[in-house]
Order: C-alpha cells, then structure tokens, then sequence
C-alpha cells in the first residue's frame, strides 16, 4: 500500500516549492528529485507567490529563518492556503530560540498545514506554545520509546485532532497520525543523526508524497517516512570499510533514487495505532 | 581545438565572481574548482564592486534572488562591463515568476553580458520579454530536438545578433551560438537532470573558460558545455549498483577535475552550423 | 596528547553555533558532525543570541557576509563573549574587499576572539589593519615556508600576544600560536586546496574542539588542525581512478568521522617552536 505512494510521486512529478534553510538545501533538492518530485527554491517575499502558485506543494523549513524569509514564509502560506496546495510545516529549533518559536506558532496561527513534521522537543513546543488556554497536554516524555509510546501516539493524535494536521514526530520511533490513527515506525538507523539534514530532507520528500497522493496523505506522509527510514537501513549496508558520515549521506539519497513500490512495500516496518 | 580551451583554463586560473543561488553554490564552486579555476562568492552590494575587481569573470545567476542581492547583481554587473569583464547570465526561472523575468530581462538592459546560458523556455522568455516592438521572435518549439533544431539555430543566432551576447540553450540537445555560427552539442545524459544544479554548475564553469580564453569566446563557451556533457557520460560510465542521483554529482565533478584537452577532444560531440 | 582532544569532543558533544556563509555551511555541519560535536546555524540578528546562549562556541566566518548577518556576528559575539564561550573567527577575504576587513577588523575591536583562524594574507591584513599605530609587524612573506618559518612563528606569537586570541595559519605548512608557544603542523595535502571551503570546515571543527577542551585550548587548536591534515592524507590514500575533488571532499570527512584518539596521535606530524 505504502508503495503506492512513491510510484505516484515518479508518475505525477510534483513540484515542490521549498523554503528552508541554507545549510541542507541541496540535499533537500536532491532528495527530492530521487524520489521523482521536483524542486524549486525561492523566499524572497515578492517571488514566492508567484513560485508557489506553480507548485503543487509548499515546504517551509524554519531553520536559518531571517525577517524577509519569515515574510515570504507567510505569503507563500497565505496563497498555498488559497489554492488548496499541500503545506508542510518543518519547525526547526522550535524552542531552542523565541524567534523560531513565535514564528512556528504565528505560522499555525495563520496557515493551514496539511503537516507538521518535526522531532519531539520541536513539537512538544508547538503543542504547549501555541497561546491557547486549553491547549494540547505536552506532558510527553522527551523520547518517543517502547515505554512511552502509547503516551506519545496519544499526543500526536491529539494535537492532530486540534491542528487538523497530520503529525510527524521522528526520531527512533517514528510517529504519523491524524486525529485517528497513527503509524508507528520502526525504520531507520542512529547513524543518520551523524549526518546534517536528514529531518529537512524527509521533509521536502514528505511534501512530495502527500502532493502526489491527495486521496491518502496520511498513508503518504507515513510512506515518506518509511522510504526515508528504509534507505537509511539500505545505505548503510552498503557502506565500505573507511567511510563515515559523508558518504552515508550520498548512499541513503542513491537508495531513495533506486526505491520503487515493491521495495518500499518489502522493507517499511510500521504498525497502526 | 575546444581542448585548447580547457587546458587555458588550467594554465591560468581564472577568478571567477558568483552571485549565485544558495541551493547549488557549494557545487558551483566545486566545479570552478575541478575545471582549473578559482571559485569566490559574493551577493552583498557593498561588497561585491571590489570582489568583481579582482575577478577575471562574473556569473550572475537569479535562482534564489532577494532584493538586497538583486541589487549586488546589479552593482557587480556595472563593474565588470567597466573594468571589460567577462560577464554571463543564468537567467533561472525567467519565466516562472514575474520578479524572476522583471530581473533578468532588467539585467539585460542595463548589463552588457559576454553569454547568456539558460533552458529554452528561460531564453525565450528573455527574447520576448524584452519589451521591446521588435523582439526576437520566439516562437521556438519548447524544445530542442532534431525537428526543430533549425528553427532553434536561428533562434538562438538571431538572439544573439540581437542581444550581442554568446548564447548558450542547454537541454537533450545543446546550443551555443553567436550571430554567425551554432554549435550543435551532443554530449550529455538524460540522468543528469535527475541532479539539482547542473545547469548552474555549468554555468560557473563556463564563465571560467570564457574568462580564460579572450581571443576565442564562442569556443571556449561551447567547450565548456561539451566538458559537463562528456563528463557527465564519463560519470555515467562508472556508476555502481545502487548508486543514484547523489553519487552521480561526485562522478561528474571528478570527471571534470580529471579532464584534459586531449580527452574533451576525443570526447566532445558537435557541428558547427 | 592531542589524540584526547578529539576524545573530548567525543564525549561532551560541544554544541557550535556557526554564523558562517552559504558555499560551504554544509560541509561544515557535517564536519563538526563527524568529529562528535553538534552544529546549529543562526545569523539572523533577532535569533542568534538565543541561540549562541544554548551552546558552547560560536564560530564566525565572513564569506558571504551580508549588512544583516554582520549585525548578528556582533551580536552574537557579544553574548558570547558575555557568557565566556569560545568564540573564533575565520575572517574569510579579509584583504579582498573593503568590507571584509572592515567587518574583520571590527569584530576583532568589539569581541574577544579564542581563536583567530586564516590563511597568511588574511591574518597579515588583520595585523596591519588593526588601525593602531603600534601594530604587529606584517611583515612577513606571502606563504609559510621552510626558509619564512622562523619569521611566521614569531609573528604569529606577536600577534596571539596583542590580540589574547590563539592565532591559527593554515597552509603548506600550519602554524597554532599562542604569546609563548607555536604548533608548526606538516599535516596535509596540497590537493585538498582544490575542494571549496577545507578551511571553513576546519574554523567549524576547531570550535568544536577548543570547546571541549577548556583546559588545554591551544592543543585543541592544534589537535583540530592535524586531525583535518591527517583525514585529508588517509582521503588522498584511499582514493580510486578517475576520481576527483568532489569525492576527496567525502573521503576527508568521512576520514574525520573514523578518527579517533590513538589514530590521531599516529599520524600527527608537528613540532613545537
């Protein structure tokens, strides 16, 4: 079923507009191609409308957020929002500073998000710092583990059922849920938190697959995660004496080039909760 | 002959200005680098005058545009026409945006460029953009095959006649032509549009071989294009199983950072028209 | 003993926010990856005290400065200086443009630099353009050779003993100073020139490593540098035919990421003058 999804990325090329940070850009880029989307970057206030009014999706990534991107990110949300286009809310650093917070949430004030996809701190404080007084309970163990799992699928289902958007929170355990159901995933490796970016590239090939998909985005948000997950696992099997974190870095977007359907269906780990 | 031309490039090292975008420039700079030349970047406008005058060349390319580098390209470009610089323009996605379009064909109006290198849908946005009554006609196929190559030849020298600038319409088929001759490029592989920035990679290249060979422009323009295609079926040439997109870019820039004149020779596909 | 260096990053994770330019930010971040510490990115003005408050260095490095994001160096600098953070500052171009060593210069006036590393001409535009009238003599050759050493030791003293920053010049061969002592490093290869941005990514690394050695900075330093020279020497030793520099670049970070201590103290190669 999952496998779907990717076949109709290659088969729809949807065109992803992006606005994200400097520093992994070219690998979102990249990722995104290898899945078979395509992407544009743009955040200059006065071009992203028209930019995205061409796309199919929007990813705002908030890492290296400046005055004028945080302005495009808005516009570009605004007209997204007008034309029904998939938006995907990456909230890099959301509580490591009060800028990146108070944009986060002034974004989900002002945007509709069809996801929001982010490790659990980033989330946990979209969730408590959202400004209302009856707010989703972020009491939510720091870790989505075995042990706190039932705990954590609980919250991603209510924040979903609040925000009306699908919620990704990766990290060991990888969570996507609506207000119903949740997949819990068990792909990936450690090892891809060596190497800088992975969560904006999953997030660029999520906008991707949810684009491609309008008629099951949580099964595509889910199989995003799992394509991503799973070429860690392939990369890594294929890594050679000597070589490290770079290196693995080209090898899990070589797997993503190579994923198609059957593959996906034969390698992703998940259950529904 | 165009392995002349890259061997100049080695021998001299040309200073290479890039106002690029920041989804590509880390490659961009690889490439300068791989082909013999010396890679700076610079967008700030009080910076780049005096970052231009140390330079040989200048490659302006609009992808990722602002306002506050919009206004560096601007200032830059003022500076090398003044100081005789060569000076090309990436105009990445004319066409898409209005601000995009409004830039590129603004910088044509006030800019004088050595060569413009871009898509056919980019370049004939240029060529009817122009505002004025008797533009070039661009009524172009929207692409470059074997059917419509005369018509996209004539195209491509009356733009140039027109605009007294180099230009270079990449795509299955290459062109690059100045008012009196084309030449029709055949090297390259489909896969490489599965890589994001190839085109802005070549155009930081082809700014180095221009810069490096005065007295034979066209040539060293065509060499250029003829370098990222031969390299990009070397590269092609030596992938393993598994590999994809991301380790496809590494084998293209060490197939440049290996190439000679004696090898473009051999391997450079082309008839002048 | 600079192998424990490297095992002191390992172990504490020192946390770097880098302000630092859009070539080569991501190699940076995987560098400081692979050596064990964790990067952040931040120059917008608004964010970047926030940011520099949650970690232990700040790395600052003028390519690709802008108006606003030289407001954030000084602003993060300060508050770095503030919380006593290591700080370090690559002054990219200083000597190349007006504003480079404006900014350079500058930020050296109103922050406290840990470290100050360059190239020969950028560090010598930094002692002469101090603006004092009892500057540190520059006069020095153009590259740190056998026959200029003696002379670049000491000026590198004289320059750590004004300034209270250790003084780091990388080339053929590396000079790490304090007042009283001087690294000569011969750790390196001159290929790694040909890769963009090697210099950046080890301003990046030796935040990392002076952070995690509070007690021994200048080692740290030291260590840094041989630890890029070294993975640039096993990178060079384990490439294939036809590769080039895109590949090389991996290789030497993927070499940083296998590094370890006892590795380390192997292959180091310096003196101590």
């Amino acid at each position: 079923m999952l496998g779907d999804c990717i076949e109709n990325v290659r088969q729809t090329v949807p065109l992803v507009h992006n606005i994200t940070n400097y520093v992994t850009v070219n690998d979102v880029a990249n990722v995104i191609l290898a899945c078979g989307g395509s992407p544009i970057m743009s955040d200059e206030p006065e071009d992203v409308e028209d930019i995205t009014s061409i796309c199919g999706g929007l990813n705002i990534n908030i890492g290296t957020l400046n005055k004028r991107s945080i302005e495009g990110m808005y516009r570009a949300g605004a007209k997204a929002n007008e034309l029904s286009h998939v938006t995907l809310l990456d909230p890099v650093g959301a509580g490591a500073s009060a800028l990146r917070t108070t944009t986060a949430v002034g974004l989900m004030d002002k945007i509709e998000f069809t996801v929001i996809r982010g490790n659990i701190s980033e989330i946990k404080t979209l969730a408590s710092g959202s400004g209302t007084t009856k707010g989703v309970d972020a009491d939510v163990a720091d870790a989505v583990t075995e042990e706190t799992l039932n705990n954590a699928v609980a919250f991603a289902k209510a924040l979903s059922a609040k925000t009306h958007a699908i919620i990704a929170i990766t990290g060991a355990i990888d969570l996507v849920a609506d207000a119903e159901r949740c997949f819990v995933i068990r792909n990936g490796r450690p090892e891809m938190g060596k190497i800088t970016g992975t969560g904006c590239q999953l997030s660029g090939m999520m906008t991707a697959f949810v684009t491609a998909n309008p008629d099951a985005k949580l099964e595509a948000a889910a199989a995003a995660v799992c394509t991503m997950g799973f070429a860690g696992e392939i990369g890594w099997s294929r890594m050679q004496e000597g070589e490290g974190n770079s290196t693995y870095r080209n090898r899990i977007i070589d797997a993503i080039y190579n994923m198609d359907g059957k593959t996906l269906d034969a390698g992703a780990r998940y259950e529904i909760r």
